[in-house]
């Protein structure tokens, strides 16, 4: 296939895997990024959703030479300041540190990184941030999601999917929660990790004086919840609450929060996190 | 920790990675086995399920030494005749491949498999043994779950768990599905692939008409899909077909089958095929 002369012309050619223009892509599994100093986002619908992202942005693409021509539309929307780098597989895999199979990255940086360190660094500047960032989820009206010590980087990824499926308002991790912007989490989210808007690492007792401040409602999802999911109405501030499999949400949380359980056949009770709230979240968006 | 004697003189000693009295755990990772000749349950949940299905029981158990004390209980409910075997780690990992944290292995057989391996060498065997499947599920009048071309372990074992969870009268999988007995479906499936009523290996056209014969009203899960997931109404024999995130279920099947959708934001086309599932189940069974 022969490609458009500006995008062949956009291309920079990568031969050998130790080039310091491609550092950012260097061992990318055993090194996984954070928000701050960049992250990897891998595959054309990953790489979709980072295009139209309005929080991240890319600082480059690195392609499979091979994948180039099939992605010419995709690529067009690559802002000009933004390099591609494109390489025959040898070096990609070379340079990744494992098999590429989707031979489509990017590196990304989140567009306000300075700007937040900044704000963080001040006294009070997480406060202040998360205080927003649960003000524009109380405007937005849709439940929020928040996550307590979730770990896991494919029930946080598979969390922001039914999150975004079922029209969330956003999805707010505590720190003990896996960062949202890990590989596997931003692969598993099928990019939406990257629209969704989220907040990650305030600690408990802070989440929960901030929902209060906010006016949100949370609800406990727990196997011994009280509340009756038909009873939860949308549009009313709902925050949901979720804990990891293995060991829930903290005695403390439930003691104060009006909890909600899934009803399930006798002998069963779990189950998966993600699928939890998708089952609860797609009750709410239907019943909208 | 001191164990009880009698539990104490049913342990068999390994010490060797190359004893033939284990050799059925032998390189497990990359040797998944099928129903007939046996499978390996990995963890002390899957080991419950076991022990009390009744379709399949333990050959054997092999067990890391430190684990033993620790789930005495459980062993006492492992029929005298089924042997125990019991290592350091340093001969269970050799032995298995790969290492076991959770130390418990079983490996297990299909109780009927000699009878049903000569039901399907005799004309219309395989035929038989789906309408007789089919009709326990019309007779218990909870939904089938039937999967087409679900090749993912992973999807398998999380639609056995959600299947479970809703108190599903069963799964019926085509033989492009993935078996449902591979260790890493049996595991996600937290042990109810060892449960829950299944079938596996008719093509689609079979499992087509024998739906029809058995009466069960078949709703195929579609993006495209018009029926609400409300006018759906549990006890009436529904069979939820599902098919692969990818392709989705053949056109073929779509063209002759009511259709039904899960309302989702705009943008968003599909959700994971458990997650899906779950969703329509989880409805189902609360309005039961």
């Amino acid at each position: 296939m022969t490609l458009a002369p500006d995008l062949a012309a956009r291309l920079v050619d990568i031969d050998d895997a130790a080039d310091p223009r491609i550092a950012d892509y260097l061992d990318i599994r055993e090194r996984d990024l954070v928000a701050r100093s960049g992250f990897i986002a891998e595959g054309t619908v990953v790489l979709d959703h980072l295009l139209r992202s309005e929080r991240f942005r890319p600082t480059s693409l690195f392609l499979l030479k091979s994948r180039v021509a099939g992605i010419a539309d995709r690529l067009a929307l690559v802002p000009h300041d933004v390099p591609i780098f494109a390489a025959e597989r040898a070096v990609m895999d070379t340079v990744a540190g494992f098999a590429i199979h989707r031979g489509v990255l990017a590196h990304a940086v989140d567009r306000n990184a300075r700007q937040r360190a900044g704000e963080s660094a001040k006294d009070g500047g997480e406060t202040a941030e998360l205080a927003e960032f649960l003000a524009r989820s109380r405007r937005a009206g849709a439940p929020l999601v928040v996550a307590i010590g979730l770990a896991n980087h494919d029930n946080v990824g598979a969390l922001f999917r039914n999150a975004a499926a079922f029209g969330a308002s956003g999805l707010l991790l505590d720190g003990a929660s896996c960062h949202p912007l890990y590989r596997k989490a931003i692969r598993v989210s099928v990019g939406t990790a990257l629209t969704l808007p989220f907040h990650h690492g305030a600690d408990v007792q802070a989440i929960w004086k901030a929902l209060e401040r906010s006016g949100h409602r949370p609800i406990a999802l727990s196997p011994r919840g009280t509340v009756d999911l038909a009873e939860l109405k949308p549009g009313e501030g709902l925050a949901l609450l979720l804990g990891s499999e293995g060991r829930g949400l903290p005695e403390s949380l439930l003691a104060q929060t009006e909890t909600a359980r899934i009803a399930m056949a006798p002998g069963i009770d779990s189950l998966n996190v993600a699928t939890s709230a998708a089952i609860v979240l797609s009750r709410l968006y239907s019943a909208a």
